[in-house]
């Protein structure tokens, strides 16, 4: 397929009259055609006025169609074969067996909000009934549905061009809780974006959809963004990527008349504690993994191991010296951008000049443009508690070493941290007394915490939080990777003493959709009418 | 019980250094003891310390605990027995009945959360097991449960003084979710305020609780809401009132450095829609609910009618002479207090001076201070459409009638609308299909719809929306009201491959608690181990 470099509002091609892009190569700086024109404040108004019709629609169809609309967008996907990747690899320099495997966690992503779609749980009916004889006020009939919020705007992240952006997990929780979507298009790679929202159009094409119910929007600057996080029509945002870009769109969408939510996940440095024992049980095991986790993508991952935590005593030593010897021997990978690419090389200049940390190990030197060295700085925890800059994210394969000198010191570092999305114990039995002292305040400090694992790897599963206190997200409250994602983009809706052939399907009396719904205080144990 | 017209901070009882505020009589303007002087800063420092050591025992309290500290406050409420219905009349003017009936609603609304935190499903357990053997990667064991957000700061309302004040929705659903409590009690029923103060902290001390579960501050000014709402400790607030006063906190929660959510409930006119059929039948019944709603407790709830849509032809005439000769009978009732009666006051002269509107009826003129006289205006659809005034909340018990010269203006209008708490409907079998078409617009405006009935009596249940779009409240997402409420106040946390013995209770292997977890992607149909 030939990319056009044009804009889909619903199921047209529209030509930008704006600053273009262009996907760069970051491993060889070359521009790859073609060029993407940025769409202007008219494009959003079409996109948003498309979607406001599509809503309506979009919002009633039926579990199965709705389900089947993901799961077609999943086959158009992999309907591209090599061509998606091919390109995905030019513009963001990662290896294909990543870019494949992250092919097949989009596709399974939205195979499985498919499936939760069909299972209806998210619809969280609530069913009162009347009781007209009770005194001293009879009760009415009240029932409960979720509904969309309306439609959404997403921003996708750089870092992740399938599975965090286009129709990744933000888009694909949306269209399940039954919301429009409109995608900016990251700038990083628009080559990948355009053959992703042209998968999406065709399943919306296919499944008979209005063709409100997806655009896919360019721009070079933040025109684009902060129009369509202005429109009154856009209910909710979902957003990955930098503090800075986060806390801009949360601005726009506060300054309205009517204020949205935004979700944003933006920035997290996510925290591991190695302790005693299992320092002095498995240092050497302890670096390999933790040297692998810190380089894996060039570190460009948001729950890179940033920073490290530990009791400053030989065992520590000896970590730290095997980790030094690691981070020398691993290679230069290509980063993302030139962008991400300056913003890395200043960070880690930062630290390598911040008076309170030293450089424990760089990684080796690369050949071509944009390529990450990892490094690793070490420092003691009262130079870490008097300066906030250590903790700022360093979006690459960076990581600070904190040794403290007490376990009240560890405390303290904690307790000190932002929030985080994760946070991880190295620990043996030994640690275990340890480790539950601090456990009630590592979980007011992040939305995911792991023992004796690492946090790069994020499962697309019910149980998963990919979330956390603020800044790791704006929301603490939701996740963005796994099923509960779907809640972000809901709102509970009460019928009252409504006539059954007035209400929704998921409240009628039939309970055709066979849901178990919480009847008069009980959560009913199978589907049956009441 | 002498009032002592202190603060709560803990368990001590703490004369406050600022200005004081004291509780008025609204029927004769009488100025109530005791004085209650306001905190400071250092005061909001205090409770919040107490609340922040407080927080880690709180959040792990067993269910069995945690509910039983929700039906001793209800028994401590009640042991007031006259003692705290006398002083709520005192200091609000409402009738014994009305305030008898709001302490059952409370201590009910306590009782329900009580039984809501013994069946657990709050915690939302999710298990997704390890798969060690899954290619091309293992899947970890991941365990996700709720977690209260942190302190909650609850602003009261005056128009409930027992029901959306100290121990009121908020407050119970905070506490449900394990998060402490700090209220800032609402100057216009100070006493009130003290007693169900007094009523919390003892059953805090019965049920062995840490003190800092609860404070209970006074303040004249802004000073302490501000502090309260800025401090880092305090991490979500619940707030019922103008909307001045909630956009005042949200400005102030989203300044921090880690900016918190706001549940502010703020302002609705809860629009009636009388469709032509029901008009035609029943004009005279209408005209009489449409009153008795109207003029409930001086108009001053927030689900109060202030709107009725409906085509202007003459069925719509005898609905309108109906009304205002009721209306004209109508009484006078002593408002809340000499503030709410002068908002009150300048909101009905607004809409008198209005040139859009003509005055249909007023009600009689009272005899004491602070006397509401029921206001109805009439208005044309075009009028309606060019004054967003026209709009703007009028607390108390006033309402416009919006004569639509076609089912194209209805539509008009509702579009036009603000986000509301309610919307109603009264129709017969033949406005069906007129109803139908409407619906979509509706549901996309408010958080509860009703047919037939009145808005104005709002049940505490499973199944209730108390919420609905900006600016009815800051967070569509919510309810204030029913046991969804204790939504608010949690967040997802995700446990990967933890060692048992670390597990919280809700996760453990055991399923001690006999959760229906989502396990493996099935909701267990009833409790048992994996």
């Amino acid at each position: 397929m030939t990319l056009t470099g044009h804009m889909l509002i619903g199921q047209e091609t529209v030509a930008g009259n704006r600053e273009a892009i262009r996907g760069i190569n970051p491993a060889t700086n070359a521009v790859l055609e073609p060029s993407y024109a940025g769409g202007s404040a008219e494009h959003v108004e079409q996109a948003c006025a498309l979607a406001w019709t599509a809503l309506d629609l979009y919002r009633e169809t039926t579990l199965d169609a709705r389900a089947d609309f993901l799961d077609s967008i999943a086959l158009e996907i992999e309907a591209f074969g090599d061509e998606l990747i091919d390109r995905a690899m030019a513009e963001t320099g990662l290896p294909r067996p990543r870019l494949m495997g992250e092919r097949g966690r989009t596709c399974q992503q939205l195979r499985m909000f498919a499936r939760t779609i069909r299972a209806g749980e998210w619809l969280d009916v609530r069913v009162d009934t009347a009781q007209p004889q009770r005194q001293p006020l009879p009760r009415p009939d009240l029932r409960q549905r979720q509904v969309p919020l309306g439609p959404v705007a997403v921003f996708g992240a750089s870092n992740f061009p399938l599975a965090f952006s286009v129709a990744g997990g933000d888009t694909a929780s949306a269209f399940a809780a039954g919301c429009p979507v409109i995608v900016k298009a990251h700038g990083a790679h628009p080559g990948t974006s355009e053959l992703v929202g042209r998968a999406v159009a065709r399943a919306v094409k296919a499944c008979g959809l209005p063709e409100g119910v997806f655009s896919l929007l360019y721009g070079a600057g933040r025109e684009v963004g902060i129009a369509l996080v202005s429109d009154p029509r856009i209910k909710a945002v979902g957003f990955t990527g930098s503090r800075s870009g986060g806390l801009a769109l949360i601005q726009a969408a506060q300054a309205r008349p009517e204020p949205i939510p935004v979700y944003a996940e933006m920035s997290s440095i996510n925290p591991v504690l190695l302790f005693p024992q299992a320092l002095r049980n498995r240092g050497q095991a302890l670096a390999e993994g933790f040297v692998a986790s810190l380089t894996l993508g060039a570190g460009q991952l948001c729950t890179n191991p940033g920073l490290v935590i530990a009791l400053k005593e030989p065992a520590l030593d000896t970590f730290i010296a095997a980790t030094a010897e690691r981070i020398q021997r691993s290679p230069a990978q290509t980063m993302l951008t030139p962008g991400v690419f300056n913003a890395y090389e200043s960070a880690v200049n930062a630290l390598a000049e911040n008076p309170g940390t030293d450089i424990a190990a760089i990684g080796q030197v690369g050949t071509g443009p944009n390529q990450c060295q990892a490094h690793v700085f070490v420092t003691e925890a009262v130079d870490f508690l008097a300066d906030h800059q250590l903790q700022a994210e360093a979006f690459g394969a960076a990581s600070v070493i904190v040794q403290c000198a007490s376990c009240m010191e560890i405390r303290q570092v904690i307790d000190h941290l932002e929030g985080q999305l994760t946070a991880t114990l190295h620990l043996e039995d030994e640690d275990l007394d340890q480790a539950r002292a601090l456990l009630p305040t590592l979980e007011r400090k992040a939305g995911r915490l792991l023992v004796n694992g690492w946090p790069t790897g994020v499962e697309v599963s019910d149980a998963m939080v990919h979330g956390g206190p603020f800044p790791a997200t704006s929301d603490s409250r939701t996740t963005s990777v796994g099923t509960a994602a779907i809640l972000r983009f809901l709102r509970p809706l009460c019928y009252q003493d409504f006539p059954d052939s007035l209400l929704p399907t998921a409240l009628k009396q039939a309970n055709a959709l066979q849901l178990r719904r919480l009847l008069n205080g009980q959560r009913e144990a199978q589907s049956n009418d009441e």
